[in-house]
């Protein structure tokens, strides 16, 4: 990789949990595979956008918090070694079926003879507001748009924003640990789960929670990307201005194909419509699997992305050793490598 | 059910890995369901044949042994209280989708609205040799099909028999703790995998392991189930006596639809085909998942029968609430009852 060339059996973009449990099936099967990705962590949304937060339907684990489900995957992938490359985009893809060459934003070219796109949502990032020198508060983390970790909000005033369950649920959650909460949203009314509804009334009465409404934002005020105050308008033009050691934006994710929009496969909207079983797309050898694939009945569950994962490495298999038939075995009695 | 008659929404045959999660599937989407068994407890093949074998290729574990893994998916649904019905086996279906009767052979009547089969490879159970008295044998433990508990052979006399995997790998496996292994075979040549036929050599020449071959199994000796010596018998009719504590047999697993076989639904061999995407079979309302269940591109892994059930559950919402479009939600934001 020194001159910036990698040579693989599959890339596999996306190291969201079903990324890396493709990764485990091509490995289980002696296929080679680099996992790259935008962010520059794996795990994807999981470790993203809930790391904190149970998930109850995978199989055998009662609960699993989305940060704990990425460990165990990457525990499972460690004996393999496999090749991670963070932080890049996967721009351009060329060639076909045993020969693919993909490059990414990097500058980094990839050779290899099938693709597995798990790209989730697609590349996927906050809806952020239209202000002027945000990207300086997002650097030193003044403007947040996840909570990654509740206790950098500790003894903080908070100014959340937002009308949804995402907004309510974090102003619920983080009134025990900061020292101010305003709730802004531009509408009166919010949009959230009845009960979430109810205990904001409650938290509002206590005055735990202080209420901005109808209210947008309007301006940040500070230095050097320390926030001082947010400034706030309403559509009449009245303002308001809060002090705020923190913005927390809540309006919701953008998601976007993003480059995989332009290699020449059939899309449904946001999706990739894949053959069922084997999840190949309508370009030969290169596969999708997860959120980002659709066929008729598709289920978006984690679960079913595993499942397709280990669908997508099994057809990949005589691409990449078409001299072997695949004797079918049970990974009891299989093992794994340096185990 | 005092009166030996259950009415629930689905009744769901077999209650290995894939029968548990499919219930838990069921439960997450407000769907009833009974888990029928033919063994006296949950977890099928897992729980009966290799509770102490190490899976590799659960999402999210990278090592659980059988008897762990069934736990955790009773675990899972366990807040759900889902009714168990566990040593019957269901003989007879009748009805349509919608209305279905099922009988067990102890007489229970279950009405369901729809049926999942999760039957594994069916009634499976060791191939059994033909000698006189055996039963007894069996029932004090001194013949055996499977491993369960290692230490029931602690400074024991062994005779092993059988000529594949399953005789070799428990043989080197049980070396160490019994007082002495005889490993009996009707050919002089064994079927297994080189590295065991390699260390079985070893073993013999270390007089670890005797190999007494080639010998078939022609009766037991003992008083009232305890083992005192077992007898065997060359094709030429020579014929040896072995002191014994033990006899394991491993001579397969016969499977068998058995009563299923009868229902009226399309069949493949010992399998029966499914539309993918629902897993229903040619019998409109009744479903079949995991192991029993075949389709084009089918993988017989653990992994596929846990999406399977997912897929079987969500199809039959619309049998059990027709009047309910489902309401697509991830679990994190639906959560479970009780917790």
């Amino acid at each position: 990789m020194t001159d910036g060339t990698i040579t693989t059996d599959v890339a596999i973009i996306g190291a969201g949990p079903t990324g890396l449990f493709a990764a485990f099936e091509c490995a289980m099967l002696k296929i080679d595979c680099v996992l790259v990705d935008a962010l520059a962590d794996i795990g994807g949304q999981c470790a993203a956008l809930y790391p904190e937060k149970p998930i109850y339907d995978i199989p055998a684990h009662p609960a699993i918090e989305g940060a704990a489900l990425i460990e165990s995957l990457a525990r499972q992938i460690e004996p393999f070694n496999i090749p991670r490359m963070l932080g890049r985009r996967v721009e351009t893809l060329k060639g076909h079926r045993g020969a693919f060459i993909l490059g990414t934003d990097k500058g980094e070219v990839i050779h290899a003879k099938a693709v597995i796109i798990a790209a989730g949502a697609g590349a996927f990032g906050p809806n952020r507001p239209p202000l002027d020198g945000l990207e300086a508060y997002e650097d030193t983390g003044s403007v947040q748009y996840y909570v990654r970790r509740r206790a950098d909000f500790e003894g903080k005033t908070l100014v959340i924003a937002g009308g949804g369950d995402s907004a309510l649920d974090w102003a619920l959650s983080l009134k025990e640990l900061a020292r101010k909460i305003y709730l802004v949203h531009r509408r009166d009314k919010f949009r959230a789960a009845p009960e979430s509804l109810r205990q904001l009334d409650e938290a509002v009465e206590r005055g735990e929670i202080e209420k901005v409404t109808p209210f947008q934002l309007k301006a940040l005020h500070g230095e050097s990307g320390a926030l001082r105050e947010v400034e706030l308008v309403t559509l009449d033009g009245e303002s308001r201005r809060l002090e705020a050691d923190h913005l927390l934006a809540f309006f919701g994710l953008a998601t976007d194909l993003g480059p995989v929009a332009q290699w020449g496969m059939d899309q449904i909207r946001s999706t990739i419509p894949v053959t069922p079983s084997t999840c190949e797309t309508s370009l030969a050898g290169v596969f999708a699997i997860g959120d980002v694939a659709t066929y008729p009945g598709k289920l978006k569950l984690i679960l079913q992305g595993f499942s397709e994962g280990a669908m997508a490495a099994h057809a990949i298999h005589p691409i990449v050793h078409p001299d072997q038939a695949l004797h079918f075995e049970y990974s009891t009695s299989k093992g794994v490598p340096n185990s």
